[in-house]
C-alpha cells in the first residue's frame, strides 16, 4: 500500500475516481497475458493527459515508487506485471487520434489507442499502416511501440519499429520529452525515438507517437499451401525468398495447430497435413495475380500436395484471421500455454523447424509452431499445466535450447515480443557482455533511481507462481521468489 | 604531439608503416569536406583489423587522448575534425566486403569500404543497397553509418538508417560490441544498432556492418519538369505525394543551381528555368511506365512547361549524375561553399523554398537551393568567402534563420548530414532541453571520459578558421576559439 500522503498526492492528479487500490483492483493489475508470473501493485492510477502523467512521475520520483506503464496488458513477455509493487499507469483512457495527416501521410495518436480501432480509422482515409500483432483486437499502439510489436505483414513492410517516426514520452524525473516529427529523415543527435521504441517501459511513458502511413493497396489475394512433408514447407519460404517475392504474409502452421485451429474457428483446413503457409500478397491488382502465379509455381515446385487460391478477399481474411486465433485456439488445450518468439535468419527457418521439434521430443513437450515464416520468426508454443513444476521444468529446458539454437543460427531470443521478464535471462546469450553493460548503463543514466518497470530487461529476482493455473491462481496466489540465473 | 611512451605503444599495435605524426600528415587530417573548421591531431593511425581498433581504443581511453574515427572525411557537418587534438583513427584500410548473402539478402563488411565499390559489387549479384549519397564515389560506409547519410533515393527507400542490420564496434572501454544481425526482426533490448547509427563517432568506433540489401530494379526511367515559376514546381512535389507516387528520385534545383551544373556538367539543362524537378522511378517495366505517364499528367497539371522523358537509361544516369555534381559545381563559382541540410514535412517544401529565397535577401546573400524535394530535405547552398568575416557573419545570420524556419514548420536542422560541430548550436532548437539531457546522459554513460570524437555534438568552444579560404589556410591558419551560444 502506498502512503497516504502520497495516494493524496496521486488523487489530487488524476481525481478519486481515476486512483484504485482496493483488492479487486490491484489483483487486476498483478498479471497480464503471460503465464506464471503475477505480483501485486500498490495501485493503479488511470491519467487523462501527458501533463498528468508528468506529475504522477514526479510524485513517484521522489518518493522512489515503481512505474509500471501499461496499456491493455496483452503482452507475452511479462513487461508488464508490477515486480516491485509500486503503481500501474494504466493509458487507455488515452486513447485519442490526434490527426491523421494526408499530405505528409503520417498519423498522430496518444499511446492508449486501440490498434484495431487504429487500423480501421487509418483505413477509412485511403491509407494504411501494416504493422498488426495478433492481438490487435485488445492491444494498444503504446503497447505495440514500447515492445516492438510485429505482425503477419513484417515480411514485406517491418513491424512497429520501421513506422514510428516521432514520440512524445514522459522521462523518469518527469520532464517532457519531444522526439522526431512529421519527417522522413531526421539525423539531429542521437535517435531517441528508436530508442524509446523497444524500451518496454523501462525509460519512459511514451504519451504520443507520430507514425509513418502508407497508401492502402488496393487489392489483396491469399492462398493457402498444404504439405505431407514439413521440411518442403520451410524450403518453399527459403525458394520464395530466393525468387525475390515479398509476400505481405508468408505464415507457417504446423499440424498439431491447424488441427487446433480448425476445431476453434472451423474454415476447413487441411487438418491431416504435416505443415500449411498462408500466403497473401497485396498491392496493384496485376502485380498480385503476377506474383500469386509465380507462388503456386514455386510452392507446388518446392513439394505442397495442395494448393487453395481464396476466391474472394474475405475468404482470404479469414484464412489470416484463424492464424491470428492460433494462441487463443492453442490456449484451450491445456491449462497452461506458453508461446515463445525465437527468430533466425530467413534462410534458417527449415532447420529451425526441425530443431524445435528435435527439441520437444528430448524434453517430452507438447510443442506446436507456428509463425511468421518469411521472417524467421517462429512462435513455438508448448502447451502445458503450471500446477506440475516438473514439466514446467522440462518446458523451461527446452525453451533455453530454442534460444541457444536460433542465436546458434544468427537468431535472436525475441523477433517481436520484448524481453520484459521472461526473456531477460537469456538476453546476454545475445547481446553479450558488452552489450548487457552497454544497455544498463544507458537505463541507469535516464533512470537513475530505477522507478521506470524495474527488473524488467536486467531481472535478478522474480516472482512466480507455480503450482497453480493462472485463471485459479487470480487472487490466491502462491508466489515464490527465486533467482534467475544468468547463463 | 603524443608522448613518446604512448606513440610506441601505438607502433606496436600497427607497425611503423600506420602510424604518422609528420606534420604534412598532421595537416592532411586537420580538416574535412566542412569549410571553415580546422584544428591538428596529434596523430594519425590505419588499423587493420578490429583487434587493432579494440587495442587502439584501450591505450586512448587509458591516457585520456581523443579518438576521432574518420573515413573519407567528405563529410559536411565537421563531423571528423579533431578539434581537442588527439588520435585521428582512419578507417580505410579496413575496407573489405565480407560477404553477400543473397539468400538473406544482407551483405557484411568492414566498415571502411567505398560506397560507390560496395555498390557495384552488389549489383553485380543482382540485388541493391539503396543509399545513394552525392559523395559516393569516395565516402564510406562506416561514415554513411555514422552520420546517418541520405541520398537521392531516400523518398522510396529511406536512408541508411533503415537499411542497418547489425553492427560490430569498438566501445570506449576498447571492448568489442555486437548488435543485431542477419535479423529483419529482433526486439531483445534497447536498439543497440540504431543508437550507434548517426552517433557520429561520439560513442564508439564502427567497424563491421551487416546491412539489408532488396532485388535489384529491373527497370528504370527518369523525366526532367522544367518549370518558370518556382511555386509550381515545389507544388509539383506535393502533388505527386497526394496522388501516392514515391518514384525512387524527385529531386529539385533552383535556377542558379541549374546555370552552374549545366556550365560544369553539360548535359544541356534548361538553365533559363526558374527550376527544375529530376525525376526518376524504378521498379518492373510496367510499373514504371504507368507511373512515368501519371508524373508526367501531374507535372504538366501543376504548371511545367517542359517535359523531357530520358530515352535511355544513361540519358537518366546522366541527369543524376548531374544532380549529384552540384555542391562540387557550385564550390567553383566562390572561394567557399556551405552546403546546409535543412529539412521539413514534405507538405512544406513549397513554403521552405520560398523562405530560404526571402532569408537569402534578407541578408543579402548568395544561397542556391536543390535537394531531395520528396523527402522535404533541401541543401541550401551559400556561395561566400571565407575570407571576408562580415559577409560570413551575414551567411551564419541567414543558416541560422533557416533551420528557425525549418523547425517552426515541423522540420529538423539535418536531414541527412548529422550534426557534428556545424549543427551543434542548433540542436536543442530540435530537440528540447529534455532531449539534450537524454543525449547527454547517454553520451556520459557510454564515454565517461571523453574520449569519442569530444566536442561534437554538445560542443561546448569550438576553433574556426576565419579570414582564409580552407586551401590557402591549410597548414598556416589563423584560429580562435569563441563560445558558442546555444540559443
Amino acid at each position: 500500500m502506498l502512503e497516504s500522503v502520497i495516494r493524496e498526492l496521486l488523487i489530487k492528479v488524476v481525481g478519486g475516481k481515476w486512483f484504485k487500490d482496493d483488492p479487486e483492483s490491484l489483483v487486476s493489475y498483478s498479471y497480464d497475458a503471460t503465464p506464471l508470473y503475477q505480483a501485486m501493485p500498490d495501485g493503479v492510477i488511470f491519467p487523462e493527459s501527458t501533463q498528468q502523467v508528468s506529475d504522477i512521475v514526479k510524485i513517484c520520483s521522489k518518493h522512489r515508487i515503481p512505474v509500471i506503464t501499461r496499456g491493455a496488458g496483452s503482452n507475452l513477455c511479462g513487461g508488464t506485471i508490477p515486480l516491485q509493487g509500486g503503481l500501474v499507469v494504466v493509458m487507455t483512457r488515452m486513447n485519442k487520434l490526434l490527426e491523421i495527416d494526408s499530405d505528409n501521410l503520417t498519423a498522430t495518436f496518444q499511446t492508449g489507442l486501440n490498434t484495431k480501432q487504429f487500423h480501421l480509422a487509418v483505413e477509412r482515409t485511403g491509407l494504411f499502416y501494416p504493422p498488426d500483432p495478433s492481438s490487435m483486437i485488445i492491444c494498444t499502439m503504446g503497447g505495440n511501440i514500447a515492445l516492438g510489436a510485429g505482425g503477419l505483414r513484417g515480411l514485406k513492410y517491418g513491424t512497429t519499429k520501421d513506422y514510428v517516426l516521432g514520440l512524445e514520452a514522459v522521462l523518469p524525473d518527469g520532464s517532457i520529452l519531444r522526439t522526431g516529427g512529421k519527417l522522413v529523415k531526421d539525423a539531429a543527435g542521437y535517435d531517441l525515438t528508436r530508442l524509446l521504441v523497444g524500451s518496454g517501459g523501462t525509460l519512459a511513458i511514451l504519451t504520443e507517437a507520430t507514425v509513418k502511413l502508407i497508401p492502402k493497396p488496393s487489392y489483396r489475394k491469399a492462398m493457402v499451401a498444404v504439405y505431407d512433408d514439413l521440411h518442403a514447407a520451410a524450403r518453399t519460404v527459403s525458394n520464395i525468398i530466393a525468387h525475390h517475392i515479398f509476400p505481405c504474409t508468408l505464415e507457417f502452421m504446423d499440424q498439431p495447430t491447424l488441427q487446433v485451429v480448425e476445431d476453434f474457428a472451423k474454415i476447413g483446413l487441411p487438418v491431416h497435413a504435416k505443415a500449411m503457409l498462408a500466403i497473401e500478397q497485396d498491392g496493384n491488382a496485376d502485380d498480385v495475380e503476377r506474383d500469386l502465379k509465380q507462388l503456386e509455381e514455386i510452392c507446388l515446385a518446392s513439394g505442397a500436395v495442395q494448393l487453395n487460391i481464396a476466391k474472394t478477399p474475405e475468404e482470404g481474411a479469414k484464412v489470416m484471421e484463424a492464424r491470428r486465433s492460433a494462441l487463443a485456439a492453442l490456449s484451450r488445450l491445456r491449462p497452461t500455454t506458453i508461446l515463445e518468439d525465437a527468430t533466425v535468419p530467413r534462410s534458417k527457418i527449415a532447420d529451425m523447424v526441425l530443431e524445435v521439434q528435435r527439441i520437444a521430443q528430448k524434453y517430452d513437450v507438447q510443442i506446436c509452431t507456428f509463425g511468421h515464416a518469411g521472417d524467421g520468426n517462429l512462435h513455438p508454443t508448448a502447451m502445458t499445466d503450471a500446477r506440475d513444476p516438473e514439466e514446467i521444468h522440462r518446458v523451461e529446458q527446452a525453451f533455453a535450447e530454442i534460444f541457444e539454437v536460433a542465436i546458434a543460427m544468427g537468431g535472436t531470443i525475441t523477433g517481436e515480443h520484448g524481453v520484459g521478464i521472461v526473456k531477460a535471462p537469456y538476453l546476454e546469450w545475445k547481446v553479450g557482455e558488452a552489450g548487457i553493460k552497454m544497455m544498463k548503463s544507458i537505463k541507469d543514466a535516464i533512470d537513475p533511481h530505477q522507478i521506470m518497470n524495474p527488473g524488467k530487461l536486467f531481472a535478478e529476482t522474480r516472482k512466480r507462481i507455480i503450482y497453480q493455473d493462472r485463471t485459479e491462481a487470480v487472487g490466491r496466489t502462491t508466489t515464490q521468489d527465486e533467482e534467475i540465473q544468468t547463463p
